[in-house]
């Protein structure tokens, strides 16, 4: 593999300056002011994979960001055809205070590049591009056909994508998907997830009166929405943080026992993991163990709650709204549906009655996968991982969602490798995200092991 | 009274302007980039002061905004000396989106003043001025001394009124204090509040983890601070919205029953209030009627709650901290210090073990006060109201807080009269806040009957 070391080092200072020019574009998918910012991302990728020598590079239209299309098709039609999948959207980079450095301009320290989208999913999605450049400068060609779509609502939602995979399904016809956008096991582990938790959401209202009311005046007597939805955000847990909703674990196939058995020989740390998040304690214990809690049993986490005056100081109203965003990961056999009228039927039964609730929306967002650990293309993947990390690979579940392993499923018919070179420490959604260099480096080399191996092979 | 009637009918124009200027000045004490707008206010109301005739007026210091002073003290020393209060500053006017029209441009709708601080306390306070305008220039004098003070920290903290009123006790000297910062108990009914509750409030901060986490990878084992949240606030009430706070009730001291029979002859209409504030239901029913929860039983109000991701769309975060604003309306014999270690007793004791508690402050607001009801001054205010408003005037409770009832009381020693001509229907806190020009018109002729009759009486 040498020439292709020779071509990294070579171009390793200009590649870096690519990535970062790519995580200095904010491109938000969530917030509409950053609409042209979700355009200059669509335009960069799209430039970039012309640039490195892909073909047919398009935008393609959706109703909502466009998706960046190219391809590479001259392997032949006896060796297999990928479709790689990544996005180019990053969430809201709030609360703004606790980066260290600005979260759109890349920042290395400690051998790690600090940035919003560094690790989700910008990153990894380069090592994908830089093997793939790589491969085509050293070789002229390919020894597999691929097919690349990089989308702009991964935070937001899918619905597009799904219609788009229906619409062009000749056009991404593949005998399986690759997907960047996951994660190792832990640092310096090469690992392949074969799960992936489903995941669904909602936003609650709570109405109380028809406006804010004076505390002196009606304190006593007037309802709070606050106390409202205090009551019935803590009718979701038991004491223990296990999900109260009726019926909600009613779908759940546990692992097996040599599945669990497998997980328990990785000696996770629950210790480590405490004191690496800054928790007191974690929650949800009892009869299942950590991991078991991480990657096959689902959750439902509040993510906003909110209402009434949050300024300095005080300011003495009796609140007349309430509102709380929240969502649920799944296991399987959970679908997002069902769990939705789950969770409906649960907050209409516990609503106290002076408050009125209003569903202001709800996303199906994803139904749980599993990818068969015998398929070749898990077999390809960890070779390559062991070639660019130097140590055998593991398998292990991921606790997150990735929509489009199961929309792939669904619409190409195709099952998904989870290849991806981030950690559950990168700090994903939350402010200080970062991506470690190491792995930008020892991913890109795997993504050249893979990509230029896989040819009869399946 | 007719010469005063000419007076007030040729002056009428021109005293609303001034009051519509008051009113344009966004005088919020709470939020510190409206400083310039505080010191405004303050300025106004002393130039006002000097051309209605008052004396020695002065912005004096405090360690926060200036408090204005003004007198009139020609009446000789066998006449009683009044102290009148009232306050410059004003609530913030968020949410600005539900006022029909801007809060600092008074427009007037339905025989309506609209604006930030119209009925708290710049409406009410005016009546008071063009009393005392009015009197002077018809009669050239008053029969009594008048102190005014005017302060800008109402809607804030009272500290520094408090240190105020103790260092300036001699030039402070009165024989009652004259508070126009009250409300009648309804419309067209003249009535004076014999009873004020008193007020504490806090602030809480829980915090689960050392940043926020990616619900899909810590989903199930993180704790979550708004989970944390909400249940601590859930213990705070029982099902019917009573306070659950252990030993909460200890030191009330309920009204007489012949007290509560003559709240029940005022025939309150409970179904009006709950249509009149768009509630489903009244909350905290049972063994008390709704104006002895109003007027004689303590509260908790929680005024604002709030973590985690707020904007648009969905951002899959557990947050790592929440917080609550909340304070309590006291009744006799509570008093703040008591009730907020009782507070902080039950926030310590129902904090989830997953969660780290800071009181990040503490407000011990005000005792509650009641003013005796065969006091001389108490007489001398019914039959003014009986005069401006051409009916007998009642007695009643007020179940909000107006702090410095209670400081004069301990720094002056001197009971307090509550003269206002508000409606607890103004909307003093909330979008809309208003005064009704009837009353600005009835209040004034009130003032004018109150201050001119006020020689030997006492």
């Amino acid at each position: 593999m040498s020439r292709y070391d020779d071509y990294l080092a070579a171009e390793a200072d200009r590649q870096r300056a690519d990535l970062f020019e790519y995580l200095r574009i904010a491109s938000i998918s969530t917030l509409p002011e950053h609409a042209s910012d979700i355009r200059g991302a669509a335009e960069w990728v799209s430039g970039h994979l012309q640039r490195i020598g892909l073909e047919h590079v398009e935008l393609m239209k959706t109703p909502g960001n466009p998706i960046v299309y190219g391809d590479w098709l001259h392997a032949g039609a006896d060796a297999p055809t990928l479709l790689v999948y990544g996005h180019y959207d990053v969430q809201p980079a709030e609360p703004l205070e606790e980066w260290d450095t600005p979260p759109f301009e890349p920042t290395v320290r400690d051998e790690r590049i600090y940035a919003r989208g560094a690790t989700d999913n910008k990153g990894p999605l380069f090592t994908y591009l830089a093997a793939l450049e790589t491969v085509l400068a050293v070789d002229g060609r390919l020894p597999c056909n691929v097919k690349l779509i990089v989308e702009g609502e991964e935070e937001l939602r899918a619905d597009h994508l799904e219609a788009f995979l229906e619409e062009h399904r000749e056009l991404l016809a593949c005998d399986a998907c690759v997907i960047s956008d996951s994660a190792l096991y832990g640092r310096d582990v090469p690992s392949i997830s074969l799960s992936l938790r489903g995941m669904c959401a909602l936003e609650l209202r709570l109405e109380t009166a028809a406006s804010d009311l004076h505390s002196g005046m009606y304190g006593g007597v007037a309802p709070n929405a606050l106390h409202a939805m205090a009551r019935l955000v803590a009718s979701l847990h038991d004491h223990d943080g296990r999900v109260a909703v009726e019926g909600f674990y009613d779908a759940v196939r546990l692992p097996s026992p040599e599945e669990t058995a497998e997980w328990a020989s990785l000696g996770f740390d629950d210790e480590a993991l405490r004191a690496e998040i800054g928790a007191r304690r974690l929650i949800g214990g009892g009869e299942h163990t950590t991991l078991e809690r991480m990657w096959a049993l689902p959750t439902l986490d509040v993510h906003g709650m909110w209402g009434g005056f949050q300024g300095d100081g005080i300011k003495t109203v009796i609140p007349r709204e309430a509102r709380a965003k929240l969502s649920c990961r799944l296991v399987a056999e959970q679908e997002p549906e069902p769990v939705l009228d789950l969770l409906e039927a649960h907050v209409r039964r516990h609503c106290p009655p002076e408050a009125e609730l209003t569903i202001v929306w709800t996303l199906p967002g994803a139904t749980p996968m599993t990818m068969p650990r015998d398929a070749p293309l898990v077999e390809a993947g960890r070779a390559a991982l062991a070639d660019g990390y130097g140590r055998e690979a593991l398998f292990f579940r991921s606790g997150w969602s990735v929509p489009v392993a199961a929309l792939v499923k669904a619409r190409l018919g195709v099952d998904s490798l989870l290849l991806g070179f981030g950690l559950p420490t990168d700090g994903a959604h939350a402010p200080n995200e970062h991506f470690d260099l190491s792995n930008l480096e020892r991913g890109t080399r795997t993504m050249v092991t893979f990509f230029s191996s896989l040819s009869g092979r399946r």
